[in-house]
């Protein structure tokens, strides 16, 4: 087993005190922190490199356009993609959500078509399917949970029929933590002719993903989630869809032959990528996606699930604590949503920030799994790989803390 | 007068050799290298204060949130936007462009309206508006060129009319370098109700812009084109504008409340920024906004205005040589495009590239232009701050080189 402690030598953020406490980050769930080596293949970029890609006959836009390419190689063998021209740089996993409920959904789903999602999906795997639906006629239709915190499989295989045009779920729910059976999903989904989506934003960061063993139609993540900077994220779709869609921005970089009244476009999978890049945030990605696999991804699962298998147990034991969806370590990964009784998720949370300790606290923008659940808000622990069993005792003896502070009615 | 020779130690990235050959880089108006200061900003970011914004309530989250925010204060100070409300983060002008045409377009444009353009401009600010003509049946009217390079405002005096719903055009082109009187302009399409768009590009990094002096409904431009880093960009609108219209994109962090079916957004400027923004790229652009408001944006104008002013007439200089746009110092900005007789602009981009001098060679995401101008290329160098006489001096000798070296045949 990989020695994770030395890992966090590679992350000189963490090395500082918080209200006077050495910092303890576990709000993994909503961005990560990026290693040294990232930051020096982004600084890098900046100062060897920098120029604009796909356009220039000159040395230094050769050398970004080559480093820009490298990097989407990089992310195809990453997520085991078939081809490079299936593998489109995004903004994030919101921006793939947008382009494909925009181009798959206003040319494929027609009135009456019914789209599928869950009622623990994130906000950017709603909204654009409630806007759809509203254009086109459509149905939404949500998947419910299990007092267990798992999808209902017998209930999904009645939901998808033949009516159903597009299935949507997250691969790893942000809140429950829960890993969502997508290959069986996904064989339903294409019996019943209707294509799969995957927010993968979740699980990227954290496991093997491989969208041709998950047959997964698109497939969308970000890379600030994992290890990359802020600003850049993948659509990852299959050829044949990909190639039958139009494109949603329109301006450089994505056309053949730009006339008077109208235009023709590139190849894949410029052909959606209008205008100048995110250049740096994708050769920094490429970074990222070089410093997990010298890791290992299997080794980072492997090691992150210890920690659950670490911490879950003893969140479990503190009276008062919930905790939302499965409650077993092999269903979970190392997102745990959590309330105390009798204090606010928002109180709990500036609580344990005055330990040091950062978790994140609301309606983590996912709003119907909050009235699902029937709590206003939660308080969330997310860990990443450089998080140790250290920084798991410290978030339970906060929370001690913090219960004690407010059973005595001081504040 | 500051002195700018000294401004190139800023930018390390200058100081190599390119085909043994010091590099005299003149790609500007694709994108501009970043200063120390600027990769410092971004770096300190992500060492010390990265989260993800807005949602946490944890001290990393709350010092990363004021930082955005501060840099969206920054930005509505550069360009003397009324308030911040007006200033949304976007991944870039195109995106900016693209936003327009899907929103207020969609919204307000009808049938028969006509959108006017010219034939200077972006792919990006083109390909847009064919989309939105041909989703609305409205018409693409397209401003000519005077052969002194410039907007014959004769002609758009009667091109602009009560049936004008978008009048949209580049403040500066990025071919002919010609500054256009958008303010001028933006009065007679008032003066007919249409909404003036501006595609600020090549004009914010080089002069000041003031918005509301402009007059300008909506203004877009691009951070790597102004020392920042690639992935971010600004679109300001009026208020009584953005206000009126619907978000492009859906997600997290832009609303009030998701029920099942239905959604209500956030006020401005969060309305339109669905999911995890750029934060570190917003973070940085505020860098680069500092660094540009250090040296004084006034003084930028000026010092380029010099160069041109040495460069322009040496170029006319050169037999066979070919300057599209304005001919006089006091019309052009930084931006030259030229050719060559009897040489191909890439092979002649190349065989300076082999100078060590990097230009752009092709169609700069300007085809209409270039079949108004009856070429099908150019080449184009592009002078920014840290350029100096001795860099023009390089190019006039290369040009010459290149020159000599074709009419040998030797290739």
């Amino acid at each position: 087993m990989k020695d994770f402690s030395s890992l966090r030598n590679d992350f000189p953020i963490l090395f500082q005190d918080v209200n006077d406490e050495p910092l303890v980050y576990l709000d993994n769930a909503a961005t990560t922190q990026k290693p040294t080596q990232v930051l020096d293949v982004l600084r890098y970029y900046y100062e060897h490199d920098n120029a604009n890609v796909h356009r220039g006959v000159h040395t230094l836009a050769e050398r970004a356009t080559k480093d820009y390419e490298a990097s989407r190689e990089k992310v195809r063998k990453f997520i085991n993609a078939g081809e490079t021209a299936e593998v489109l740089f995004t903004r994030g996993t919101t921006t793939g959500l947008n382009w494909l409920a925009r181009s798959y959904g206003d040319a494929f789903v027609k009135e009456g078509d019914e789209i599928v999602i869950s009622y623990m999906e994130h906000h950017s795997n709603i909204i654009p399917w409630q806007q759809l639906a509203d254009r086109k006629g459509a149905t939404l239709r949500y998947l419910s949970i299990t007092d267990e915190g798992h999808l209902d499989m017998e209930e999904v295989e009645k939901v998808i029929n033949k009516k159903t045009a597009i299935v949507s779920l997250a691969h790893v729910s942000n809140v429950l933590g829960v890993v969502n059976p997508i290959k069986e999903i996904a064989q339903l989904a294409h019996a019943n002719d209707a294509v799969m989506i995957v927010d993968g934003a979740q699980s990227t960061p954290h496991m093997k993903v491989d969208v041709q063993d998950l047959d997964a139609d698109f497939f969308a993540f970000s890379g600030h989630k994992m290890c990359g900077p802020t600003g850049i994220g993948v659509l990852y779709g299959k050829r044949k869809y990909l190639d039958a869609m139009e494109p949603v921005d329109f301006g450089g970089e994505m056309i053949d032959f730009v006339n008077l009244f109208d235009s023709t476009w590139k190849e894949l999978p410029w052909k959606f990528e209008a205008g100048t890049p995110n250049i740096a945030g994708a050769i920094a990605l490429g970074g990222a996606i070089d410093y997990l696999n010298e890791i290992g991804i299997e080794n980072i699962h492997q090691y992150e699930q210890e920690l659950v298998d670490y911490v879950l147990p003893k969140l479990q034991n503190i009276e008062g604590v919930t905790i939302y969806g499965p409650q077993d370590v092999a269903s979970h990964t190392g997102v745990i949503a959590f309330n105390i009784d009798g204090v606010h998720p928002h109180d709990l949370a500036t609580a344990l920030d005055m330990e040091g300790v950062a978790v994140r606290a609301g309606h983590h923008c996912a709003q119907p799994l909050m009235k699902y659940l029937n709590v206003p808000a939660t308080a969330r622990a997310s860990f990443y790989f450089y998080n140790t069993k250290a920084d798991a005792d410290r978030l339970i003896f906060a929370i001690e803390a913090t219960k004690e502070f407010f059973k005595d009615g001081l504040i």
